[in-house]
């Protein structure tokens, strides 16, 4: 297979005047360097972590694209209070795409690199959004034979994400812990992992819809944030499992606030006399995503023992050390077609990624709504 | 001087109705134990932690004083949303008064209790708004010849709190700090420490009136939150120091949320490329008060390294140990007439104490505002 000279990337841009540009640029593939290779990505999944830097926060009912079908420009709005935090990447033309998978298809002289060619590899790279992907042999994950690259696309933000969660658990001294938005991909790892390791997880879904699915892969606790009793449940599973750290993808709203005050209630049932400060056990929430971006609101009635706080992949693996942080991947690769196995309701190309109607529906994050972009689809 | 058989005591009790009541005990005066004194208390400060005790964060627009002015009986209703935190301690006839200083006036039979005879000590214990307290001999703070009770009432709360903040910094790897509510007794003590220590300290006050106050005492960034340049002000006293953490004394409201905002902005101006997820330098505030009871809303426009926590004394000395609380100790014994003064407004009886109008007064916590209970006053 011979390898084009040029490829489509996607690029976002955040212009001076307040606008996002999201566009396709063609753009050479690079010779690969000794130790590097070239990937042709064939499968990169939309993560909510993408669509921060894709969509710029940018209000979605301002979509407009322009151009051919085969080179649309969407251009949008972005909000002035959300456009000051921007002010380091106007005017940057942005690659997109944290990860994804395909095939090696040029390898520079190393044997390291040479050793890739033709092997189907997940890589965490940024710039996934794209035709091919120079990248260092040593960054390419080697996937399990038989492992296509649909299936590897989503080898390291998700897994590694769930991986971290309980990995934070232990180091910070909880024995359990909650995860809302618990329906998605990521929700669906974690409960895995936590049933292999046999640690307690308090899911909280928004809607009922999604209870059985977490049911039917054998999740214990399932609370529904939309229910009248949704205190009630939430404490109740607090006591029964003795969380008291959770991960937050909505990050919006009361929620964090009503888990931190529901931790408050079932440590206290346990206590023995009246603390004045509320239980002295630390109650901590992690933001780790904005499926919500209003503000966070803390009514503050859980003591002096807690914190929340934003939680980031590549801040937790920087924490660890690479020894730990490979020894998190190697157990991704050995999992992928089962712990770690993710669904997607749809393939689109770089092109159809750009449809306004796409962009509706990914853009929402909805779960059960997950994307898969082939760069290489229809080329 | 021979002591009296019982003694007045403060107390409140949150009643199962979801009212607060607080009124005055006569306590028997316990005959101390081998290794403990008896103290008559003649100064003991109500501070913003002793009210959240005392005050069970009761509406006090609902204050309502019944019996003599000998023997007042003070109630208050207590809005059903925070009831729901109380239940701990409903029904519990609960003293106050975290701190306070006052003369020996018995002693145990061991030597350490009797070596203290006639000796003015300071206390932390608890249930010092009361005519008398034993403790145990070592839990005295014998205050250098020639202070008065009043100045030493205060040695504990403020003054270690101050210093704790400091050492928190430290400890956490930060370089600056900034504090709310800056022209407290606490903020004045901080920022005294912080002029001999060499730490650079971002004073946030609520009113122009409180600016010159703490320039006269030294402070070289004072930062005005009413003001219509507060953001812009405090983001260059943040690039000025390089402060990533804050106390707040506020809790509700915007605040902590602007301080990170601005930090935000401050780490960022020095950056050299644009990073996704923000600046990687972790901004931390830490609540350490109530001022404000509302909701803390954050915009989380501060990329996703930042936390905020609960501060508390009892943990923060815990976390440190006894050795190096000893040592904060001694450095508030020696200190205490020139860095760890404190300023009182009123001096009040524990009955003059439970009068609507004081309660007005010292239940807002305003800036300068601050009380000192003498429960021997008069009797």
């Amino acid at each position: 297979m011979t390898p084009e000279a040029t490829g489509l990337q996607l690029r976002s841009t955040v212009r001076q005047d307040g606008t996002l540009e999201v566009s396709l640029a063609r753009v050479p593939i690079p010779d690969p360097k000794p130790e590097e290779v070239v990937v042709r990505v064939d499968a990169s999944p939309i993560n909510p972590s993408d669509l921060g830097l894709m969509l710029a926060g940018a209000d979605l009912t301002t979509v407009a694209v322009s151009g051919s079908s085969a080179d649309p420009v969407v251009t949008a709005r972005i909000a002035p209070a959300l456009f000051r935090g921007l002010a380091g990447r106007v005017g940057q033309s942005l690659p997109v795409g944290n990860e994804g998978a395909g095939v090696v298809v040029r390898a520079g002289s190393s044997d390291q690199a040479r050793a890739l060619l033709g092997k189907t590899v997940a890589v965490l790279g940024g710039a996934m959004y794209a035709q091919f992907r120079a990248i260092r042999a040593s960054q390419c994950l080697v996937l399990p034979e038989g492992t296509t690259p649909a299936q590897g696309a989503s080898c390291f933000v998700n897994p590694l994400t769930a991986l971290g969660m309980v990995e934070t658990m232990r180091l910070e001294g909880h024995s359990a812990l909650a995860h809302t938005a618990a329906a998605s991909n990521l929700g669906q790892m974690l409960q895995k992992i936590c049933l292999k390791d046999g640690v307690e997880l308090v899911n909280i879904v928004r809607s009922p819809e999604h209870v059985n699915l977490l049911r039917d892969i054998g999740a214990r606790h399932v609370v529904v944030s939309s229910a009248p009793t949704f205190m009630d449940d939430l404490t109740a599973a607090f006591v029964a499992t003795g969380a008291t750290l959770a991960f937050d993808a909505v990050g919006g709203g009361r929620l964090a606030s009503q888990i931190l005050s529901c931790m408050e209630v079932a440590t206290n049932r346990t206590a023995k006399e009246y603390s004045r400060y509320g239980s002295t056990k630390h109650k901590q929430v992690y933001i780790y995503g904005g499926l919500d971006r209003g503000p966070t609101e803390l009514t503050r009635n859980f003591g002096m023992a807690w914190g929340i706080g934003g939680w980031l992949l590549t801040a937790f693996l920087t924490r660890v050390g690479p020894a730990a942080a490979q020894k998190l991947r190697e157990r991704v690769a050995a999992e992928i077609q089962t712990t770690f196995a993710s669904h997607y309701t749809k393939e689109v190309s770089l092109a159809e990624a750009l449809r306004s109607e796409e962009i509706a529906v990914y853009g929402k994050q909805a779960t059960g709504q997950k994307y898969l972009i082939n760069p290489n689809k229809g080329l």
